[in-house]
């Protein structure tokens, strides 16, 4: 197989960095990014932005209406996206089977291209508390993959990659730098205005402000 | 929880049987359907009618544009749908990880009902050798389910049920007519025109007319 790579864009920094890491290890990246309906959407113009910036050779955009579905702040617009809290609940922000789903059409495009590597920007740190972001889901992905595919069947085994799964959002911040990031260019928040302006107060804003505060690195971020 | 369940429904004659045997267990079920850019989308009228018709308490068709990755004589239309031909090989007209896409759609619909059990209609006899077939795929797929929800990691385990999996097309087609399946609704071809004629000549329609034979039962299709 040749030396490419899918890679799950979203345009926040989190795979942003991963998307560097990939093209560091020296694959060739399609960067793959979602429309599915989530109020963020403006993400979708830094997805493009980093691609570009990153080097990506393709980069794809899927539409996908899961909206429709309810059930989560990120893509009903009848529920607000709460302040970040400190909790052991999975937060009303969580988008059923997101991962599983975008996961599974990562897998679809890398059978397409005859690539058995795809990444995904996910880590067991600092983050929400989403169970589709630990490590033993992605093992069993990964273990889904090679049964339910016909490149899996034939031995050309498919391989999950997470490179931020066991680092802090700081420790992620730092490795992104060293390897040519604009995180300007990214977009974390979860309701960020048409102009890309974070509000300051959701989980995935707290979550970037620490790591910055923690990477000792000027944090971009244009604030509401 | 309730005694509901999502039914995965193409508008083809195995999945109309599934919806009718989630209603004779007992469910509520919530039919899901997929407008994916398949050449034959006018099954997507045939979906509608079948959850009317099977008394489907809800029905949604959730658009995904996987189209624009390739791949597949189902959705690329620089591919041509072959005839039917008795082969070992993966046929052309495999959609890659098409199953594991709409599982896990149909897992996240799930979730957000609060319902665990999940339907659909693939059979290991009588198929076309897609990987995404296999009883050991449905193992791993509803492992994943466990490990990627909310639902899952609070104990509310998912099932993944496949009714038909050990059923010949023929004993699908007895059974779907004991349960008041008017299979003269649902359309299989791949290539089926907009007033779902069928080709006659593609697996689909090769697999339907073998069990339509084989159940000795007078065949509805329409051919062109």
């Amino acid at each position: 197989m040749s030396k490419k790579a899918v890679v799950l864009v979203s345009g926040g920094l989190d795979s942003a960095t991963c998307l560097a890491i990939a093209r560091d290890m020296g694959f060739e990246t399609y960067a793959l990014s979602f429309d599915y309906g989530q109020r963020h959407r403006i993400e979708l113009e830094a997805a493009k932005k980093l691609a570009k910036s990153l080097g990506a050779k393709e980069h794809k955009i899927v539409k996908l209406s899961i909206e429709e579905l309810g059930g989560s702040a990120l893509t009903d617009k009848n529920i607000a996206v709460p302040d970040y809290k400190d909790s052991d609940q999975i937060p009303i922000t969580y988008v059923p089977a997101r991962n599983t789903v975008f996961l599974s059409i990562a897998l679809g495009w890398a059978e397409i291209l005859g690539v058995n590597n795809i990444f995904i920007g996910i880590s067991a740190v600092d983050y929400s508390g989403y169970p589709d972001c630990r490590p033993e889901f992605i093992t069993a992905f990964e273990k889904l993959a090679n049964l339910a595919t016909k490149a899996g069947v034939e031995g050309n085994k498919f391989k999950i990659n997470t490179p931020l799964l066991e680092l802090s959002k700081a420790e992620t911040i730092l490795t992104g730098i060293k390897l040519g990031v604009d995180y300007a260019l990214t977009i974390s928040c979860y309701q960020a205005d048409r102009e890309g302006r974070a509000c300051g107060k959701c989980d995935s804003c707290y979550f970037r402000k620490i790591g910055f505060q923690g990477a000792n690195i000027e944090d971009p971020t244009i604030y509401k």
